[in-house]
């Protein structure tokens, strides 16, 4: 069913949204769900929610709706939501604890491997039961062990660096706290979560 | 300048993604940026900068580019960013935590007024020089207190009704972090920050 070519990006960042929604359900005992429920709830219009899901084959039956357990397995098998992954934190900061924290609390199937520091004050210490390891070991660490994704927690004047070692040494995808858009980063799939964006077009609209 | 009706939602989300350039080119030192240079910088077409921001007036001048000083401090103003906002959080976790120090050290113009959990173990606590209030509190609170914007960072069962409180307690903005859409708000602005949804959009890609 993957069928990654020919699904718009767009699509495919709208699928955890459809996830979150369908775990909501989930947690409130709901088991089927329609097309036109679940837009309420979400906010897509239902013909957008069924040519999303047309991508992947469909999914829903005709004046049933969604099963949501099937439905929420489904996009959690399309995102590959479905196998575990290895994470090394790169910035053991307040924001780097709190990711750390996220990741280990809340995102099944994501095993921290590694956190790393370039402050000898936190090198030594702990995160989340992982001791945090100097960011100078970083590429060594790399070279021996299976990691897929590098999270960058450390400031801005610092991510790109870690971004280059995080390529070289053959990790799979990035995911970007600092506030910066990193270079030179070919066809590595980086998704940027740049907090302040979404305070500051909040702000546009709160002087409305 | 600000020109709200007319400007497109779409550029409004990406006026912040300018600042965070523009900040980056200050800190290197940078003083006038061509639309070309800037394009290469942050990924946009040099055409689409220079669209984005016609829809203000423009700020460029043929020939030379933008002044980054000058360009910075003009979308700061669009946003609404030349004025300091009071915010309260709500959730005092690890993620609450953070996003405290976050608000406190990074965003400058963003003064914390209070922080709320519902955890007798944390209440009477303290997070950046603030102490921990009953969130049963938060209401009168709100009644007494000028506040702006409102963080939700608590869990997904208990955003819904936080969310309520600061409606009905005269809140313009809500910068929500749990993994629910909120419900019932109107036309109260709402900027979600769904950390999960990035992590597992970029997961469909490392599959690539």
């Amino acid at each position: 069913m993957r069928n990654q070519d020919r699904t718009p990006r767009a699509v495919i960042r709208r699928l955890p949204h459809y996830l979150r929604a369908l775990e909501d359900l989930r947690r409130k005992g709901i088991s089927k769900i329609s097309s036109g429920q679940l837009s309420e709830q979400i906010g897509y219009t239902a013909s957008q929610i069924r040519q999303d899901l047309n991508h992947f084959g469909g999914f829903g039956q005709q004046g049933y709706g969604y099963n949501v357990d099937n439905l929420y397995q489904e996009i959690q098998r399309i995102l590959g939501l479905d196998h575990s992954y290895r994470v090394v934190i790169v910035g053991c900061g307040r924001l780097g604890n709190a990711i750390a924290a996220f990741t280990a609390i809340y995102e099944e199937g994501f095993d921290i491997a590694g956190v790393f520091d370039s402050d000898p004050g936190k090198i030594g210490g702990d995160i989340e039961g992982h001791p945090v390891q100097d960011v100078a070991k970083l590429a060594d660490f790399l070279a021996k062990e299976h990691v897929d994704v590098g999270i960058i927690t450390v400031p801005a004047d610092a991510a790109q660096s870690v971004a280059d070692t995080l390529r070289e040494g053959g990790i799979r995808g990035i995911w970007n706290f600092a506030p910066i858009d990193l270079q030179n980063l070919g066809d590595l799939p980086v998704e940027n979560a740049h907090l302040s964006d979404g305070l500051r077009s909040l702000i546009y609209y709160v002087n409305d």
